[in-house]
């Protein structure tokens, strides 16, 4: 049988989407985590480039980058697809895909890193703007892949756990419940599948975790200014 | 016929890929010419989330993002294929390509941007370490993609003009000829393409609109100083 190894941080919502992939197509696979102060020789043989989890291994030959992993596994095992058939579905789902890391993720991260003041509000308004357009695809429907969870829900599927601890650890709200119904009712329904919940990150460490990143953040703007 | 449409701009690196895909597959498209100081209300209706060319409209649906369309258009026209069948060469051949955007591109055009000194000489330098990685990847190769060219060649298409460009507008050289001798010749066949060579922008036109931008961006720094 092949061998699948992730290596990965519990912590990381990139890695929890490999992770949640390989689950729902029931690969089985040996988990390895890594240390990012400490990185692993294995993580700086696999990925060389970015020196980045996670990283895939299978049958010995390495695959980095979260989305592109998660398109391998999709090729690779096809049970419990995770993009459709259709040229033009597979394409939005790419799409909005790269919209949530590049803008939604980015955005809530920028968010949470400021500590006040003018800048804080602007960087908010703008992370509420692009989980506008997430909030737009979502409604009339129960995922985003339809009835069954596909591509897009793994790539949105850090909005439950690890932005509500971006919220907290940022002292702000973003996903607020009446301007985004739909995205609320998403996440309740993401939350509810099995094998999501039971693959998640404690969420006290999480928060430990983020409160540490925020500090350290914080102080390097302090320094620079 | 299925009507296809592209929004692009000339000078785009990449629109450019978008168009060679198109060509290369021998589908038939109108080309819209878009001007990015004054958008077309056709590119904000049909890009709202970026407003940013290349897009593809065919029978009325748009997509964006250049590598999402080259997919689409992949999937959608299965001769003369861009990615290959094999799971682990796809990968590999998404993988570089964002590594080619994110990094080289990028890489590219801040050492450009960059007037002079310590941190122009940095860049360069971290420039010249991202296409050491291409430079690896191609030894031994006539293309990217083997004896074809594939996704992964459109996608470093930009180097033989676009790089040439950036370097004469930035007093710089960054793909020197000796440290990098299998991009050198790896550019030399890709300009061979009858296809790639007929669809270029002429390099004074790109070298002006170049100059242009450099300036505005340095004045820009200048400003922000």
């Amino acid at each position: 049988m092949a061998e699948v190894k992730l290596i990965a941080t519990t912590q990381s919502l990139f890695c929890a989407r490999v992770e949640w992939a390989l689950k729902l197509k029931g690969v089985e696979y040996e988990y390895l985590e890594d240390d990012l102060r400490n990185k692993s020789p294995l993580l700086l043989k696999y990925n060389p480039v970015h020196k980045k989890v996670p990283v895939l291994v299978h049958d010995g030959k390495p695959i980095a980058e979260s989305y592109v992993i998660l398109e391998y596994i999709d090729e690779t095992w096809k049970q419990n697809p995770l993009l459709a058939q259709d040229p033009y579905e597979r394409a939005m789902a790419r799409f909005w895909a790269r919209f949530v890391d590049d803008k939604c993720v980015l955005g809530a991260w920028q968010a949470a890193c400021l500590a006040e003041g003018e800048e804080k509000i602007k960087a908010i308004e703008s992370a509420q703007e692009s989980l506008a357009f997430l909030e737009k695809q979502i409604e009339g429907k129960k995922y985003f892949g339809g009835e069954e969870i596909g591509f897009l829900d793994l790539a949105a599927g850090w909005i439950p756990l690890w932005l509500n601890v971006m919220e907290e650890v940022g002292g702000m709200k973003l996903l607020d419940a009446e301007r985004f119904p739909f995205l609320h009712e998403w996440a309740r329904n993401f939350m509810e599948i099995p094998l999501i919940r039971e693959s998640i990150p404690p969420r006290d460490k999480l928060l430990d975790y983020f409160h540490a990143s925020i500090s350290y953040m914080r102080s390097l703007a302090t320094n620079i200014q």
